[in-house]
């Protein structure tokens, strides 16, 4: 392989010659060999839409000339295009809170630029990594600014799947309304419901955690884009600093704006935190309802089995004509593993010291994760899963009749505690709980058939 | 001991002749002896404010006399006044989903008013635990909804303490704002700053926590009385279904209201989960705030030493003259104890089943904790903490004046490679970068008097 | 109140007259007013040990005199007596890595001592809380020695109940080892199996937990005793050094050695998260069992109902004659805090700082509940609960008659994709896998009656 | 894309013509698209290895003929030397316990063999995924098998590196062993120790990670192979039974064996909890170890500065001749994902229900990442870290005579409280200890050179 040399403060390092990362990429490459996953393909973007950000920026504050402003955007614009991706090389989880990160996407964008304006790699000769790709900048604001890009991007098709989601629960809450069933409480037989409640349930708690989600994504909308490296702004022109967050803003098409107090906005981590709170509270409703519906459609003979999960595959290797809920399944797996990757970014956010917290790569390795497989979750749970549930409704109404739950309702008329009798003694002899309160006397027929009807019990009258 | 005799479903049991709890309580007392602590004090004041609103509003719909209704609101009040709670015997973890703390509730009320009614304890001659305390009532919508009620009660002194941190914390942004000091980020020296700024980002990231905390607590505020045992309200009249959290929020002064879905709200416990991450989100600034006083007032000698935290008590039992910073430690193991209790709750939170979650009372365990501890620790954080910081300035200072982090001004002028050069340089021999900025004719020393003043670099010029 | 003066580093303070905690503990009472809970009780007798075998070490190494080592060693006593607990007023989370726990002991021993030798409370006439109890002592090498007596003691009775639950697994495995009934693999119908073989699982991994838990509190025998405040053991005699550790032996009768390394084994707090995570495994295991047990006894009537609970309690404030898993779901109740605990324990040990890690208090308030609840949880879960428990011999076999799980065992005979079609049929039209097998010619009655008998499937033939 | 078409209970699927894999991988993947990421590639080696020894079992059985168990057997080999990788198509996180996994190994070594046999793909003429390489196994064994396998594969490296990580850590702790430097607890001057000490504390931590993985290692070497779906071994036979554990041992050279209870193995996923805890636990020790180095190298001029770290790139993309700790950095942000991974696999592995825990896989897809960057992460301390650290052999001198932590050293001989004050009294006016003691009259010069010799105070003399 070709190299040529490149130095920095450390010494000289041989770097490919056609590489349009350098000497500081490379490094990092020996530096970091943890998980051999590279950055987030929209982190990278995001980083990318920073920097032309910042040129058009610097330029327009008369800090850089057009020429440079324009190589720089124009490779920024490659990039974006998808391009050049291959030249970043640093791994996902690093040290030196995205130093990096920041400094792979100087270099290619540098070398790339340089390379438009007639230069040779490695030589920085009309565009410089630091003093023009990264002008009125640091890794500190950089990287924490480019997290919140990229959470945002990602949060859009979570937020289209949850709304296709709580739209099939909506549905299936219809269609299933005057399916009768019993409510269980503590797994044990309660009182009659709908089987639609049960879904308008899902349904709302989805509505709520949409809700939830909404607010904490306004947490990313401020930047500390201008207080480079510790919120001071030293190095940043006074335009700068008015133009970045605007100019993002136009950028993106969303309501960046500057932090209130830079310092802060640098140093604390607390609204990737309250994000992926969030996403966590998420997965818990998720996991809650995915058992829910293993449960309802345990069986097919020896379980509840009120309701059919779509099959979508055979359900063993060994066992012929089984098939299994796996697509719950896998939600709730996607929902555990959201709540441990909660628990790192949690640490990760308390460990940062003093002006900084280095720790941003692995808050944003976990919580990428989060947004993207909570995003695929729900969609297959949405698709191959709630959108073909098939209710069992004589199955639901025979399990309605064998129980004595409805005993519950002659509270008020005879008392819990003639309730109790009659419901331990219909459990013991198989006796209906009407036949038993006509038998004693406690009520006339039609008393009974009013007060005893499952389905006016289901809803306030 | 005189005991009596009471009997429920499971049979009969000795109860002591003088006790206002019954037969259920006890039975719960044997069952669950885990961890020896009572409910928590305002969770019993919760249950009995929805237990006097309950009769009144049953009163009002007329499903309950006068005279019985009065007799509740009678026993009730008593117990608001303080009176009665060693009569709550049931342990803060239990299983049945406070069914327990319910009964002990309904017991002990139905005990106390049948006896104003000039009944003997355990005849529940004029007032029955079960048809008039718990009348339109369930454990499923009763404990959740004092869970609620009890929250917003202990986030009160919560508020108030962390407005006081924030004040403090301002005042003392104020009082140190001259003071120039340097910026470390990942523990090495950065760029200069003022120590008026870093008590300003602690205070910013304060505000935040309030705000979320204040959105947070907003879902406190939907309750799902009225939907008793699952949300299909049996048992409940027209006029106590409407009327009731317009009772409660009378009785409290608090904007209570329905839950839209009332089956949602009795089986998913989503919101606690969310006051819980907002808690722990604070946890986590709070930690990290005090890891940078431990660090900032590191020393005496050996440390940074850039701030002396008051001394409150002898730091060593062997090592004479040594002081401690108890203070933050104590905060910092809140904080570690704040992010457990969310993670047993988080768990908690995803193991209900169905139309119920029976874990309820592990949460509140923990969540009232959690909010309780973490009051305690910012009152603490406050008064015996932040308000006595002194400065060493003249520390401060020295440590500028050491170290070469003003080198970072030197790029827009002279480049980043260059100033490197220059950093590496002064840090090897000693010799300040203004000199060696100067000696070497990359400045004159008038350009290297403004560019390389500390001070300016502290904020945007 | 009638109180004397006392000063230390800080300043002079008032303190009750007849108090025998000194300036110290007060001073650490109003620091933390945490949680409002005391040291535990077996906490402070075990720090009273180690300050009776120091008083008894120094002694012998002649740096004591027998007057005041005696006074000392009855001071102890008394309080392993159990008295003077009281005194002990500092708050169970604090600030100083328990310096405050390591004077209150201090003081309390020192006023005792000294007015056994005729000396007034206060005056430290003849015993110091410094020079002579905490004699060769730091609270650095005593508090992370007192939590590991103290974790050795309370493991004693979760020994001892976590094998009478495996006694009363292996009884009820025994009892209900004739008993057929499906088994079920993600909720739906698998393969036959015997109930006694779940409950031999059961009592499989309680032995797995028992074996990982004696390997575990192996970690708890090697001390940092001498080693003092970093493990130099400073201020320690050649002769304490050498019996310290074996003076504790004598007097707790437990194999307690000194730390290889004393510096490691005052900083490093792995011993207790070993202990924890031991700890959270069994609370796993317990509440996967725990959950089984609540999905077997589902019903009565609408879920498995191949096992009956013993009633322990009403299970509804509304619903007559509902009985609740209660036990089973306390101690799920109790894993999930124990697994929170965990988390907590976990944050505060690789939160430790150089010489030390100043966040013991939080891990022992977190340890010592986690081995409380779990011996309380694992006792009322025997008692209240397997021991009790009956099996629904019945309709255990129904089911196994309703399922088409059998037609498993077709495979090795007619292939996969055959008895697939065979299953599929069978659930569809309802139509036994015997019949249908037997009416396609796929196997005449005899073989069929020889592979399709469930109860041979159980188990290798 | 030529196709063909293949069936299984669900119905007909186009399968890419030349796809080694079939009809159910391809569900598997429309159904899962949650990670984009492959079974490991290590584990898909493990399911085969477990295909190739019961191939060979059954073979020996008499159950398999030799020429299908041949074709088998070459299939595997081809698989273990790199060839099919690609035919993998499941994602690593999927429903159904690992189904989709077992079936696509099925398949591509069903149609490998098939072909090797003459057959077509998708015929399974010769060989049948189900009936023969499936022969005599289920997921419900395979999978957890598979997963124990590859553990111990990964482990290899981790111990290797642990091991060289201990290595580093003493020959550091001797070459430093002359070097005196302040021990700090709590931040604060604590007494004298050398900074060879500190080093070997490290290693003494390190040995104990070793020796606990070891022992959690252990647990992975009993395999629920032969226990089929839920442990009955249904379609097993007895030679089958018998031999497939050391057939596995004979291929591994690993002891693996049966376990006692196959039920229990096959249901409870504890042995994985214990092997993540003690990851988690060495995450920890080296997450604190970390952080010591990021606060012993803090400064260069600001900091402790005590040693200095190798330097391994540049700092900062806008602070010239910054240096920061990127390696212990890493190193944290590993420890932080492995705890978060660890709350994970609790989760799954407390979901477990009845005879089987269905969330395997997720607990793989955090285990295997767990101990790969553990490893990647010790590795990368080691070589870019620890064996570059060099100390500031005078710095840390000056910190020992500037501090007053020798006064400690007085105790003994003047008693605590004047050791306080001459402690607060030398902080205050800057006069050294040793002067003030003698001034005082308290020590005579001799005295004083030998009770205040800081080098004698770092060990027991």
């Amino acid at each position: 392989m070709k190299t040529r040399l490149e130095a920095d403060s450390i010494g000289i390092l041989e770097v490919p010659a056609d590489a349009y990362y350098g000497v500081q990429s490379l490094r990092a490459k020996h530096n970091f060999p943890i998980t051999s996953r590279p950055l987030h393909p929209e982190f990278i973007k995001s980083i990318v839409i920073l920097k032309k950000a910042a040129a058009l920026t610097n330029e327009n504050a008369g800090e850089l000339s057009s020429e440079v402003s324009e190589a720089i955007c124009t490779a920024c614009d490659e990039i974006l295009e998808g391009k050049l991706f291959d030249q970043f090389i640093v791994d996902a989880i690093q040290g030196g809170a995205g130093t990096s990160a920041n400094m792979n996407a100087n270099e290619v964008i540098a070398n790339r630029a340089d390379e438009l304006l007639g230069g040779t790699k490695g030589s920085y000769q009309h565009v410089h990594p630091n003093d023009h790709v990264n002008m009125a900048q640091s890794t500190n604001d950089i990287i924490p600014s480019a997290g919140k890009l990229t959470v945002l991007k990602l949060l859009v098709p979570l937020f289209r799947e949850l709304e296709r989601l709580l739209n099939a629960l909506l549905e299936k809450s219809k269609q299933f309304d005057h399916i009768l069933k019993m409510g269980r409480t503590q797994l044990q037989d309660a009182v009659p419901m709908r089987l639609g409640q049960s879904f308008h349930a899902y349904a709302s708690v989805i509505q709520r955690d949409i809700h939830r989600l909404e607010n904490a994504q306004k947490e990313m909308y401020r930047l500390n884009m201008g207080g480079t490296a510790i919120g001071t702004a030293i190095n940043v022109s006074h335009s700068y600093l008015q133009h970045i967050c605007p100019k993002i803003a136009e950028l993106t098409g969303l309501p960046f704006a500057s932090a209130d107090d830079l310092f802060d906005a640098t140093q604390n981590l607390d609204g990737f935190v309250t994000v992926s709170s969030s996403l966590k509270t998420c997965a818990v409703n998720l996991s809650k309802l995915c058992n829910d519906l293993r449960l309802l459609s345990s069986g097919p003979r020896t379980g509840f089995a009120e309701i059919t999960l779509p099959p979508k595959q055979n359900g063993s290797s060994i066992m012929p004509g089984k098939i299994n809920p796996v697509i719950p399944e896998v939600v709730s797996q996607v929902a555990f593993n959201i709540i441990g990757n909660d628990c790192t970014i949690t640490m990760a956010a308390e460990a940062g010291q003093l002006e900084l917290n280095a720790f941003e790569p692995v808050v944003f390795y976990n919580l990428f994760e989060s947004i993207e497989t909570l995003t695929s979750a729900v969609q297959t749970l949405t698709d191959n899963c709630i959108l073909g549930i098939t209710a069992n409704e004589k199955h639901c109404e025979e399990l309605v009749d064998a129980s004595v739950g409805i005993s519950t309702a002659l509270c008020p008329t005879i008392g819990y505690k003639p309730s109790a009798e009659i419901a331990k003694e219909s459990l013991k002899t198989g006796i209906p709980v009407r036949k038993l309160v006509i038998e004693k006397g406690l009520l006339c027929p039609s008393e009974a058939d009013v007060l005893l009807n499952p389905f006016t019990m289901t809803e306030p009258q």
